[in-house]
């Protein structure tokens, strides 16, 4: 019994699909019973990597959707139109979808999921995030008998890429990024990675899974790593911590019981110590820490990106898909079962770093601190950092404290006269 | 839809399984359907970390499975029999199987796999192998479209725990056993653990389900940390390598195609670069690297054991049985699908270190050169470590070579008046 796959889109992860269908030998039996049997593509005269027989190739995507030879629609186009119709398209028409669209997925996961439910189809998306990591499937399958308590990743292989060289080399960001751009690690437009929300889309999708509940994307704080001054990289490593751009999705315990879970979600630079177990991961290489009851914790790592990788995440749902019996799996469909609510940011209580130039006065520290203390903010560390005849760098980290104290606390010491500016402040694990 | 759990062994695991199905607030739903009816003990009246109501408990484990109350049998009792009888039982009886018992898996997977292929049920084994971390499923339902090329873990907790602190602490293996088994880490009787077959057994089975044929568990070359001398952790730490206890299964490619697929499998303290994924992987942490094409390095990291992390692995084999669709899904029941076969130890290639014990004479490291090169094996460094009256320490890593060649070039240096013993051998990554 052979499968009909349709393609829509022939750009780096399609062809990366395209290749492993086209060479079955040596992976999964199921594998040879797929046949790519229609291809949306945007330019039929295009050269591409994969040589495709050319009556496959159609520059209309609704007539792949609708060739009644398709049994399963993958969409590998990106962006949010024409994908979203496309991939309603086929869930009307009962064919199931495969895609690696984190963005539509982020936004439109509610719809697609409806729908998909009210068809009796799958929509997966295991190529979403994390790239060739295998993480959706987990958190759908293996790990359901556990409370999550948190998910945190580096999810973004271009903005883990320029944090690592900074980090490595003491660059200065716009340098990494111009070489990351040249190297092809980074978008000529690089806003999406570097602002946050790639990274963004994909932990709104996780917090989905993880917790059987949305929280709507636009509503998710995102912090890139545009405006991160080299300097805190170096003073991070001084102090024991590596910068990384991290998403994380963390459950917080109410006292009532059947009220929407409260969710901590959010993307930004965070200080993590060194033995931190995100802390190793290097270059494009992503990872996804899951921490449950009772698991304990449980990472996941691997290339975040690139056309196998992706590729190999997307076939593996389509094999979940063609080999499955007739009906649906609810692990595997993952529906939501639960109402999420993100918390007020000024509730959640975090560690911070803490960058001020100051006038190299002595009784300044002594001042900022009192200023910490009032507000009820507990301090780890303050270490002065370097001092000219103009300013002094005083770097302060501080211990888990609530974000309206800490925040209280900065207005304090911003309107202190020695103190030039709050140059930095970033989260710390 | 309530489904009735029967649970074989009140253990540590079992105890962990019946906390979460008693515990099912915040979890996924589907727990709460699950209903645990009867349970096999071997003592009525033990005191157990969990209180069950006593008119479940049953010293008698075939009741358990003959009960028409319990629709799937959870196997936690560990051991070849009666283990094997009675998950054969309840296969025969059409009750799927939830296992964690490696070494009946290991052993009889083939007689269980065939039986339950039969009765058309599943045998799910998550736990059997790195506890709470997914791998199994991973590997049975998202890197399928992959060519695996090779599988290598820490994959007993016990023995890298004890190579941790030996590497740490510089100490020597028995004064770190029996630490570990005062401190509950390593058994009263550690052979399994610390000879290696219990990684043989847990290598084994991920073997089967990476590349879809088995190889018969006794034929593993299985070599423990027993034997291991505290400085050969110390040389390779001097060296930039980290010794680990990895199982390693690995494809090898042959010019004919059609023939069984060759493997290299086996289990033995390794030498691995600090920068390798798995050098981080301390204490009683579990983790598996899995290599393929297209998908490159993935990497799977967690709890390898404990009652937690392997209960949430037995509930979620459980869940995935009671929420599928009736029939099997052939990825999840992971039959076979390739003839294996070990290769000839002799034909294998690996890096080595070395360490001999040699009279302190000029000349000796250039005959130890000597012999290498005449027997084609090239090498990446010699050193001398130390020197007294009586000896030399000198140690030796080899670029990757032929075995056979190796051991030729072994069998010389031995030989030589200068050489009074090779003191220690290990493979190096």
């Amino acid at each position: 019994m052979t499968i009909g796959i349709g393609l829509l889109g022939l750009g780096t992860v399609g062809a990366g699909v395209a290749e492993i269908l086209a060479t079955p030998e040596g992976r999964h039996p199921l594998v040879a019973e797929l046949e790519l049997r229609r291809v949306a593509v945007r330019d039929l005269q295009r050269t591409r990597p994969i040589q495709l027989p050319s009556e496959l190739l159609s520059t209309e995507p609704e007539a792949v959707v609708d060739d009644p030879a398709v049994d399963i629609v993958v969409e590998v186009m990106g962006g949010l139109e024409p994908a979203r119709s496309l991939i309603l398209r086929a869930i009307a028409a009962g064919k199931p979808v495969v895609t690696a669209n984190k963005a539509v997925i982020a936004r439109h996961g509610e719809e697609i999921a409806a729908a998909a439910a009210a068809a009796g189809v799958y929509v997966l998306l295991e190529a979403a995030v994390g790239g060739g990591i295998p993480i959706i499937e987990p958190l759908k399958q293996s790990l359901g008998a556990n409370r999550i308590q948190r998910v945190s990743g580096i999810i973004n292989g271009t903005t883990n890429y320029i944090l690592s060289r900074m980090a490595a080399e003491g660059a200065d960001y716009a340098a990494v990024l111009a070489d990351a751009q040249r190297l092809g690690y980074a978008e000529a437009d690089p806003a999406a990675d570097v602002q946050g929300a790639d990274a963004a889309d994909k932990i709104a999708i996780l917090t989905g899974l993880a917790y059987g509940g949305s929280v709507p994307r636009e509503a998710i704080p995102t912090e890139g790593i545009d405006q991160l001054d080299a300097r805190d990289v170096t003073y991070a490593d001084q102090l024991g911590f590596v910068v990384k751009l991290l998403a994380v999705s963390q459950r917080i315990e109410t006292a009532t019981d059947g009220d929407p879970q409260l969710l901590d979600v959010r993307v930004h630079p965070t200080l993590l110590p060194r033995s931190h177990p995100l802390a190793g991961v290097n270059g494009v290489f992503n990872a996804i820490l899951v921490e449950g009851e009772p698991v304990g914790q449980v990472m996941f790592y691997g290339p975040g990106a690139g056309s196998g990788p992706t590729a190999s995440a997307v076939v593996a749902d389509i094999l979940n898909i063609a080999g499955g019996p007739p009906g649906i799996d609810p692990l595997l469909a993952a529906g939501s079962w639960r109402q999420c609510r993100l918390i007020d940011g000024a509730r959640t209580t975090h560690r911070n770093y803490v960058r001020l130039r100051t006038t190299d006065q002595p009784g300044v520290i002594g001042r900022i601190g009192t200023c910490f203390g009032d507000a009820g903010v507990s301090i780890q560390s303050i270490v002065q950092f370097e001092a000219d005849s103009e300013a002094a760098e005083i770097v302060v980290i501080t211990h888990e404290v609530l974000e309206a104290d800490f925040r209280s606390a900065l207005d304090a010491i911003a309107a202190l006269p020695e103190v030039q500016r709050v140059a930095a402040c970033l989260r710390t694990l």
